[in-house]
């Protein structure tokens, strides 16, 4: 049993979702480990993960549209020092997450057929985001 | 250090929560390990994995009207094909999320006393739904 | 490759969010192991674990309040044996959920610079809280 530990950089273009399935996927084949479990962090309190169905991209416009629904910017927040989306981003992130841990077998995680990883930028303005990654296992 | 990979198989008859406590703490002690970490991962987009409250049906009830006012049917959404169901369910399991790690100790899961893991189908009609477990430990 | 297995208590004061940050990583430290994962589990339905930012306090009190609006009091639960903060109380811990997986390397959580690891106290009276520890790694 051993483990490796590696770091994604993700590039945003500003809200929206990006998926990084492949990147994943191609970031455990690199390290050899057949059988094991991988876990993602996303180092940040403003962007979050989210597994979401990586088919149709209106899921996706749907899902931004919900979440600004959900957490809509407005005057009623205290925290405004960054930007009326900045708390918004918070709370957007603090719903969804900024964890997951996904078993592998055969060198492949144990997604769905229509499961895809997403990293899901809350703010305004493009940012350079990084997500932690870790996989132990044989 | 040992790990082993399984799959659970939850026969749902349309929206509601499904406990899976047992069926999870059935499969850990056929592995033999003792203590450990499990992980759960649903294999879905539109049913999803909750921890909550295993004594009053009613809190099961009200999760369930509660997801529904938080992401309601309704004709706003840009993805429809699969019928007006279908978007408010990846909402639900974005919400709630699919993917839960448990620490074992003594052959058994170290959850609260309240807490029970449920299956959340977040669609209208039945489905057969896949949850996948890897436990890893000693 | 070893595990520990432990836990906090966390004694709240009503609602609110308590930092853990420091709390867990003094456990990793003790225990020695350099490399890994640690996961933390809450063992209970009407609290949560969430990772937040750490430097505005303003950011925690619009949570909660977010919280408060998303998961109101009110007279539309069927289940209120425990109060009126009861059911929302548990609305709220499935939406942030009750589970956290975090790498560790050089001994260290890989928290991002603003990530706080809080315990989200959902009940209006003071409660007892524990959340279970477990690291793997070398």
């Amino acid at each position: 049993m051993r483990q490796e530990v590696g770091q994604l950089e993700v590039a945003t273009r500003g809200r929206g979702l990006i998926e990084i399935t492949n990147e994943v996927a191609r970031w455990i084949a690199g390290t050899g480990i057949q059988t094991g479990l991988v876990t993602l962090l996303c180092r940040h309190t403003s962007a979050s993960l989210l597994i979401n169905e990586n088919a149709a991209p209106a899921v996706q416009r749907d899902m931004l549209r919900w979440l600004e629904q959900v957490a809509p910017e407005g005057p009623h927040y205290e925290h405004d020092d960054e930007g009326p989306d900045d708390m918004p981003a918070h709370l957007k992130s603090a719903l969804t997450g900024v964890n997951l841990s996904i078993p592998v077998s055969d060198g492949r995680m144990l997604l769905g057929t229509w499961q895809g990883i997403y990293l899901a930028e809350h703010r305004t303005s493009p940012h350079q985001r990084r997500v932690v990654l870790h996989v132990m296992g044989e």
